[in-house]
């Protein structure tokens, strides 16, 4: 395996092998580390900082395009670090032919987008690729949070926390795919892509200990369990039962071949939190149109470090492995 | 004109017009300004926030690849700000089939330039498109930096102000435009593209007033120098026979049809400031080996606001325009 495979870019286990192989060995530990947002002192502040290239295919889908995803996810990854979204950068890659209509619809969602977050897009730029050397457009956002509460990290997982989801997963991923495939949807299944800074912020505000965030894109929830599971070195068990799928969005999976609990979600979040916690946490998501199914859905348990297991509506329990193979390709 | 041209991503009138269009008029004065980082106040300190997307072609070319160039560009634009860089973000977009030899070669590549421009960087992103969705690689960057000196803006420039350029002219464009061509250059032709934190902090640090700062990117120092006039409402004239071009470059350039003064250069500063402190800054710049070439070009004189003219060796002036047109697509 000496070539870049589309499973690198898929969220799962080749990406790890991969960022591993050829960053973390180069920019080591105090570069990349295994959360979304660098964290980074500044002026006696602690500052978050992050990116994402965004490549989704199509551009528009049921629920969403490129151009909002693109704020979403930064601004989502920015709150995983406990941060109050400041300010996004926007670069573009065009591809020459593209419509200029296009791209104003995608820069008027970006804006729309923005002011839901509370954030700013205060720099970009904009570089064009004769045809055929892109796709239409990708585009790649960079953000700065002011950390509200520092210390929280995948790596923060203890005994005694609780896990919690803000909603329903595998909306994004499915929406995208029946749109790529032009299976028609109807308007049962859309991307739930959204900034959650009204989601997150009150939780920090409120003074809520939370332990870790992850926002479960690439590789779902099983990616996102499993990296907060190893990097905490703690086991962590969902019930199945608990976590929410809409019946359209499970039936399409199952049609599609996918594991649902493996599909990227654009606007939910996975919190970690100490148990005693954890109602007054659901009691302040509910008050959020974004998190009014927010949920407990397992928590930390004796066994191995690093094991993600899911009890079944049977009563038994069965391993759910970190993702690996292609997944979706080009899903955000 | 309802589509994406090539002329919108060359750093001319067309990319100036489209970002007025599309971008400047939602996100108005408080988002994107003239110049290449924004400025954010966070925690008492002034911080400057920059990106850009880097698709040159071909990825490997003399003097340099499009992993540090992706390094450079970033300090370099951080620097214009006045600012000393910290940190910086990277997003890959991949395609698939690029040897993973490439990706280690870039990354190796970005880390020494890092190294060298004093930055670090803390955080990425991997996305991999399937074969035919992109070329090869493109990497955008994000960088922070603390502004040492704030207020410096291509809208600074004053009255009694002279203009220093750090070295020669078109180097960077030329190397590139050859490798694309697979026209040999021999060694005489090599990219600048390098960091220039060792050449622009010295001048900060001595309290030299700079006013303006502009690295002469797409477009070259025509681009630059319009740009800074139009925004300062300043018309500047500078000396034909003061601006460094080495003879295998102005040949070329001839011979490609360029106007070497709208090619684009990697590892030069255009530096506006009081002509009473040009002396010092020269001083200054003439100990570092990246600008040992540094010269005083030109000033700002009377006339049209906005203008920008060119003094022949005949001592005949003419207008040195904005580049338009498609200029050299994929050169950075």
């Amino acid at each position: 395996m000496d070539r870049v495979l589309l499973s690198h870019g898929a969220g799962g286990r080749e990406m790890a092998a991969l960022i591993e192989q050829v960053f973390l060995a180069r920019y080591g530990p105090a570069g990349f580390r295994g959360d979304d947002s660098a964290r980074l002192s500044l002026g006696g502040r602690e500052v978050a900082f992050t990116t994402d290239a965004f490549v989704v295919s199509p551009i528009f889908f049921p629920g969403g395009d490129i151009g909002g995803l693109a704020v979403s996810g930064t601004v989502n990854d920015l709150l995983t670090a406990g941060a109050r979204p400041l300010a996004l950068s926007v670069s573009f890659i065009l591809e020459e032919g593209l419509p200029l209509a296009t791209l104003e619809r995608l820069a008027r969602s970006m804006q729309e987008t923005a002011a839901a977050a509370g954030v700013e897009i205060v720099t970009g730029d904009t570089k064009v690729v004769p045809r055929g050397a892109a796709d239409q457009v990708f585009i790649t956002t960079a953000g700065l949070g002011e950390i509200l509460r520092p210390g929280i990290s995948g790596a923060g997982v203890r005994p005694g926390d609780a896990v919690i989801l803000t909603g329903s997963v595998g909306d994004h991923g499915v929406a995208v795919m029946l749109a790529r495939e032009n299976l028609l949807s109807g308007r049962e299944i859309m991307s739930d892509a959204a900034p959650l800074t009204g989601v997150i912020l009150p939780l920090l505000e409120a003074g809520l200990e939370v332990h870790a965030m992850r926002d479960p894109t690439r590789g779902g929830i099983a990616a996102a369990l499993n990296e907060m599971a190893r990097q905490s070195g703690v086991c962590l068990e969902i019930a199945e039962a608990q976590v929410p799928v809409r019946p359209a969005v499970a039936a399409a999976s199952e049609a599609l071949g996918l594991d649902v609990f493996q599909v990227a979600n654009e606007g939910k979040m996975v919190i970690i939190l100490p148990e005693s916690q954890a109602a007054a946490a659901l009691a302040l998501l509910h008050r959020h149109p974004l998190s009014r199914e927010g949920r407990l859905i397992g928590a930390v348990v004796p066994g191995p470090p690093g094991r993600v297991q899911v009890r079944t509506a049977l009563g038994t329990t069965r391993l759910l492995p970190p993702p690996s193979g292609e997944l979706l390709p080009r899903i955000c």
